[in-house]
């Protein structure tokens, strides 16, 4: 579903783009490679809003010292299977890039392991990371503090809280990998930014205001607040994410998120968590995924309702949209490559998007 | 709220109750304490459908040869900071009980364990096993799959999946700890069941028949299906949980989970997973307390909606209900001590609930 004026750009040309930008800005070659490798990875699942969209932002905290150019995101406290991170205000992408393989690491002595990091910034899609132990068959686990609070706690209007992400990846044989990637709202603010900058208006459910009412106009969305799924239920869970991601690891949680949309310069101090585990500790690897795919063929076999096409299993859609865009490019909206030319045109880079 | 009818019991006497209508049935003197513990502990923390209401139910299953008694719960896989636990067919409570316990001695020493388990049975409210961690400065986490499948996948109509639900705990300072215990569903089944036999109706968005229209006559909960938190979200958490707490550990999921309420004796090989995890490997015990009892009072004060009179914190109700039912004893709707009576003149008990 391609909208008029959308341009599609082969994923390499999007990920050279976004490191030269990276480097142009003055990020370490290395640092600048990976953040642009795990934005065009969220490009390719089809998180739009957690890809190449986020450049320009990106670029904005950089350009007013907001992130750490010169890290270094080191291990303050661990054990065979823990470990804290100090992401030392470096970009998200880098500081969870180090934790994630650092947890792969434990998990692959140890057979599981929990990493949390502290001091870090925005890192993106979830599933970038939380699908990195799949290819050491292991089942990854991966939580955060959102970067901006837009929901309140159940019964209040005070927006101290964030969208705050979670994320599960669990290894199969022939079938694509089960991956969930989900903020414990009903939607993301990112998506509400995307229908804004659209000019689309949002669903009733998405959002109400301070009195209560739905708000469904995304330009006002600073009105009121994201409402988490399944009422008390998702305020619970978001609450747990933030404790686990955040307050476990002496990250920003509560009154204490910088809003990094409004806020360019202050360090966000953006807490994450990740667990790996081997799943050879519970059966033969083998043996696990050949179940895995005969549960998944009778999940997505098993009798549809009148009207559904096809039963999608958690992440499905995203494998096929990895393969489709990695074949036929990356769709850009209008605006998103308007953003990103004037970057380029600003940093100068050889590429200009044209 | 007491509604008209209803009896209040002494914890201890409900749960000397419970242990002796399970002895008679013929458990182990020290089994049948275990499950009786964990049962009130349910009905003690306001977890009415998870207690000893369902003691008529596991005695059915228990006189026809459901559940093993005899059983011999056993660890066969493990390593440091894993195990993978088998049942043997016995209650739950005794499993999940082994399975915890053997969590926070591996999490002791190690910092972190994750274990999962096979041929076992419902084991009653998932926080009664997450908060076993919390008294050795433990976070815990405790995924199931429910015993008998209510929800259809999305955009399905069969009913090969159950409510599954996650509990968290995490522990506080002065503040009570936070604790999470949420079926993946609107609501759980067993609140389906007690409206049923309260003649109550449900509310609508709790479950739909087959042609997606909404049911509110628990009577009829047969026809339709309850919904997932978050439609498409919560569906993938329910797959997620019943992979990782089923499938990975060789239990069931989807099609050959069994309905224990249908089936009272085919082995249930019912799955549930436990991890527990030292908050000492992030930060000191002392200070991550305190921190904790930061946010949860900012949370609880921040600004309220017009209306509401406090912002309660996820397990912080059932902490002070635990309080109050310590004190002033656990109420029984009629038609549960109505159930218990019967159950007890037919075991002959010398404590007839009278």
């Amino acid at each position: 579903m391609v909208s008029e004026g959308t341009r599609v750009f082969p994923a390499r040309r999007l990920e050279a783009f976004a490191t030269s930008a990276l480097v142009a800005l003055g990020l370490p070659e290395r640092d600048a490679a990976v953040c642009a490798g795990r934005m065009i990875e969220a490009d390719l699942r089809g998180v739009d809003t957690h890809g190449i969209f986020r450049l320009p932002h990106y670029s904005q905290r950089i350009r007013v010292n907001g992130v750490n150019l010169r890290s270094k995101v080191r291990t303050v406290r661990e054990n065979a299977v823990t470990a804290l991170v100090d992401g030392d205000n470096a970009m998200g992408h880098v500081v969870m890039t180090y934790a994630t393989t650092l947890a792969i690491r434990k998990a692959a002595e140890s057979g599981l392991a929990w990493v949390g990091t502290f001091n870090g910034n925005h890192a993106g899609a979830g599933a970038v990371y939380s699908t990195m132990p799949l290819a050491h068959d292991m089942v990854g686990m991966y939580m955060t503090v959102a970067n901006a609070n837009h929901m309140a706690p159940w019964g209040g209007v005070e927006l101290i809280l964030g969208t705050n992400p979670i994320s599960f990846a669990i290894p199969a044989g022939e079938e694509p990998p089960v991956v969930l990637d989900i903020a414990t709202t009903v939607t993301s603010y990112g998506k509400v930014k995307l229908a804004a900058q659209k000019g689309e208006s949002i669903p009733v459910g998405w959002m109400i205001n301070r009195r209560g009412q739905p708000l469904t106009d995304p330009k006002r969305s600073s009105e009121g607040f994201l409402l988490p799924i399944g009422g008390y239920k998702g305020y619970g869970v978001n609450v747990v994410i933030g404790m686990l991601a955040g307050v476990l690891n002496g990250a920003a949680f509560g009154r204490n998120v910088v809003d990094f949309n409004k806020d360019l310069a202050s360090p966000n101090n953006s807490g994450h968590m990740i667990l790996a585990m081997r799943v050879d500790n519970f059966q033969a690897v083998e043996v696990f995924k050949q179940e895995m795919d005969r549960v998944i063929r009778e999940l997505r076999e098993s009798r549809r309702m009148e009207g559904v096409d096809r039963i999608w299993l958690p992440g499905e859609m995203e494998h096929y949209r990895v393969r489709e865009r990695l074949e036929k490019g990356i769709p850009l909206a209008p605006a998103v490559v308007e953003e990103l030319k004037k970057l380029a045109g600003s940093l100068n880079l050889s590429d200009r998007l044209e």
